[in-house]
């Protein structure tokens, strides 16, 4: 392990800093047969890619996926998928600023301790660039879910003071893309909008809460004790950048309640076993019971603001960062389609794992 | 992987089943020449074990640990240290409705639906009962931590509405182990366990969260993109029974902040960087900045009640669980050296790990 | 990875020393459903623990294998199957010289370098005695190859210079386990005998080569590029003690002939894509093709002998080493159900694996 | 595990087919700092490609390699360095009658077997094109074990009747490059140059054994009892295509000795602990020694010949190949930086691993 796969089976191991020459990734282990549908996947990039709106920043990334390999005739063939993704628009501008300094909030100086060196270059490694390769292998995870009939859906939730307080269940999820934001709740996305633009024009920026809801997961993914499926759906949250925290089903509000009335009651319905609540998020013992999985990350405020701030340079010496360039006020509408891949990713590789339970 | 190991270096496989004849694991990867110091080992398990006090299950467990391997004259030896605790008190008494009824909130269910059978003597493999082996690992990755001077404390946050509002530089530490409930603000204290005494009066449970700070964590832990200290220190602590949430430095809170307010300033103190602010928890990109990490754990009530329940028969039909034998009305303090053992585990996979950059 | 687990999905940890309390393992990633025949794993057992027969050393082994989980109403579940066996026999006697000296051809030496330290008592984690956990789980791995017709089955095909030339297909393999030296071909049985004896006269060690064959692989196990199944074959067998070499199918043998020779033609026959030849050992690219698989393994004459040897102490100093205790002239025939065990281990794993690729 | 990685801490991902757009790879886990020498990657790579010289195949293949990330300003950032060559000369011709044909000794029937498709395009996933990702891995894992002072050195000892009986030791292997046929001996590498000139005018290709000796190996590199350093290796060795055998030091002539004969006796020299004699290949217990660690294997001649064979179609037909296009009469000499390669990516992964038990 190097931090750069994530996965068992169904396995992504990505590469790429922020102002290389290319990103790009290699997916293992996914089955042969699948139809790479290839305008799905540029769908799935162009809700990821920044410049969607004005709400997010006009920084142009060039998000083709080139694939390699792994493909032929437009079907899967069980050997590796590799792509790429050229960085176009580098502007190999002025860096001898972060070059020497370490931005607060930011990667720098971790980096530079971990490594001993850093390619400074737009963020290097701990850009949310790499983001893009997650989300081209977790198309392909959504391609073969489908043949599951697995949907996974994200919205924003929460952004700042303004929280959508619907259950998902109460909403109708064919909005989410509708509005520049996410939220498919439409009177409440025109205020997260307001208030992003808000933050925006004071060079400043805000985060919020994506809620994610997976339907039709079979009962029985998840691998205990430890590779339990919302251990490892919380990994992968918690890896994407600036994602600060994560719970499953009623999560932190669970400590709210009492057992009795907390505890989802099991009946059969049409035949079919499902719970009359659904608290846990559709997991018990870490091992999925049929019903919808759904949980909630948090994201914090992205580091890049406009405003002056100050910090310490290389040298360990005092100095102020001027604001320049351009920033990302609210990463949330563009997380939504990150937060599903990686969801995407884990119950792809529980799914093949579960397989081999059968004999 | 089949999800009963954890780690990558410094790595834990752990077995066994609540009613079995034993439990036990193995811990793979521990430098030698640590000192196993059996008291502080056997001081651990007493933190976790039941019984402790009027507020846990009066169910006695044996946890003795017997080491087997890796360890010759009172060192480990770099060799696998494998190690077993009997399952003395395992009442094997009347399982004839755990066998055939899926209790709610429970892993019955899941497992059936997973495995196709169960051991369903007292949740098998889905007890909390394997928490043992994994504060056997922790205490043995505490020993090897304490060469590097890291200390990893945990204390009750809060339970159910009683919260401690004060950060964890504000409290003396010292004082969790003076109270059965864990928290080290006697105040508050007195209030949780009033809180425990009346739920458990009405044979219901109920949750909270456990804060976690690590201090003298070395700047350069962690391994982006995936494998970041808190994504994988999220995992550690979501694999407990009957966590449901995590969250980094100030998590879910952070969506409340803007950008200029969250960032943490770098400053020079005394010579060496460090922030002004820990609101990302000593965590920039994923690595360790060398503040304190720290992170909050949302645990549930526990799904045992000593109240009738409606559930369902493995034929699907309804059904009433009537209450019996004993229960735990608050796992919180029992949960405390657990928390901290994962974290323990997560640490020390990741000092191992950082090795070997150096060249 | 820290070198005591094998197997990817059926997996294999393993821990213990030759005098420590006991050895052991936990095998995960096992299939439920599986009945357990506990006389089938004794009688694995019994075929490669010491003093069967007066080929091999006096030493007694307690073999006793106890299983602590994963096992219930005796079936596995599928979750981890943890296991013991004691070391009742461990003559706590004099290691002076052990402890001090470097025997040649054994790995005491090397231990120190690695770790700085060892467990000295004979061998330590080095000693053979490890082994007899592969054969508890290659037992479990057999039970559950049964299922898909598998079957493996090893024998002694050379003992220094005396060498059975004839091919597996020309003999009785029933007859393999009729003579203490595991030889299927009586007449040449008996020459191995004979030199064993004269060799263990002169209290000396004598090596040789072991051939398995594996039947009813169905074609499509393997994982290339990397995990090809010869190579993960190899990689078991060489992992043995005193292993020195592996070929799969012609292996060595090949360069001595054409490609034109060595191709295997496909035909069909009775349906069924066959190969005229079997010059592969059952394997193109890495991937059975479903006729048997078969390879040898050499094994070097073990270094424990009866004559004295120079060496040198832990100072370096040179010292005479006197022979002392007992020991086994050649481990070949107890090799065997090992060779079979981690073939075992090896055909379940990849076989797990190939169900992944279905949906 | 889905056959595509290799190593733990030092990992190659590699992917590709040999008439898709591009192979390439991401290596993982190298350590920062290391000075990339891009004419020596270039150097590697003209070493393995076809069209070196009249004895092997005149196929052109665009070998350029185009780094991607993890390399700034000319040295390895830590972060993990992608890779892509592309596949320029991929003559997408007449792929008819491999489409519908089995080839003998090709992998074309287990590839359809284990994946129920194929790229069948010049082998695709099974071409041993994609070898040149592991001489890029390992130009790069030579160049970080060049700090280490530890070189690599493989020969052509053997091609089919023509053996150099010489030892390494024996040997000036500076000589080895300076012949078409990579053999150090240049009397023997005439004799084999004409051996494989006879065999290609036939229209026929023959195979051999590589000899490989890796020199100031530290003591203590390898990780008992799975991963022994020898059984890594033979893995390594055994992935290679057209690979059936693997032996350590005296490997399968360890059966013509007794163990009074074949034990390495230790000794002082200059107050550095040796062995007089070295069959053990350097390594004792899976652990290396401090002396030269070599290695044999052997490799059967390659089934692409320019002579009809017999062969069945995908309907179970028989049916007749006709040669056609270019062949490796021998691909020996172009194996030698393959076996390098691999060699190195070992050692390389074993010194990071052995760095993480100091404390």
């Amino acid at each position: 392990m190097a931090g750069n796969s994530f996965g068992t089976l169904f396995r992504l191991t990505s590469f790429g800093e922020s102002h290389g020459a290319a990103i790009g990734g290699v997916l293992d282990g996914c089955p042969p047969g699948i139809v790479v549908d290839m305008a799905f996947i540029a769908g799935e990039m162009a809700r990821r890619k920044p410049g969607q709106s004005a709400l997010t920043t006009p920084r142009k990334e060039n998000d083709t996926v080139e694939f390699l390999s792994g493909i032929f005739e437009g079907k899967t063939t069980g050997t590796p998928i590799g792509f790429i993704i050229r960085n176009a628009d580098t502007q190999s501008g002025d860096y001898s600023e972060i070059k020497s300094v370490f931005r607060p909030g930011h990667a720098d100086y971790t980096y530079e301790q971990k490594y001993g060196t850093r390619d400074y270059r737009g963020g290097g490694r701990s850009s949310a660039r790499e983001t893009a390769c997650r989300v081209v292998a977790g198309a392909i995870a959504k391609l073969l879910l489908k043949h599951y009939g697995i949907t996974i859906q994200a919205y924003v939730k929460q952004t700042g003071s303004v929280k959508l307080e619907l259950a998902p269940e109460q909403l109708d999820l064919s909005y989410t893309e509708q509005t520049p934001v996410r939220c498919p709740h439409l009177e409440t996305a025109q205020r997260m909008i307001e208030l992003i633009e808000a933050v925006k024009a004071e060079g400043d920026s805000i985060g919020g809460v994506i809620q994610c809801i997976i339907t039709n997961v079979p009962a029985g993914l998840g691998e205990p004790v430890f590779d339990k499926l919302h251990a490892q759906l919380g990994k992968a949250m918690l890896s994407i950048n600036a994602a600060k925290g994560f719970e499953i089903g009623s999560g932190f509000d669970s400590v709210n309640f009492k057992g009795s009335e907390l505890n989802d009651v099991f009946e059969t319905t049409n035949g079919k076993i499902v719970t009359k609540s659904n608290h846990s998020g559709g997991i018990q013992g870490g091992i999925s019971n049929g019903m919808p999985v759904y949980f909630q990350v948090a994201f914090k405020p992205v580091s890049t603001i406009m405003k002056p701030q100050q910090s310490i340079n290389l040298q360990g010496e005092q100095t102020v960062l001027t604001p320049k360039g351009r920033h990302d006020p609210c990463v949330l509408p563009r997380a939504v389609p990150i937060v599903e891949s990686m969801a995407a990713l884990v119950i792809a590789d529980f799914l093949l794992l579960q397989k081999t339970l059968q004999h």
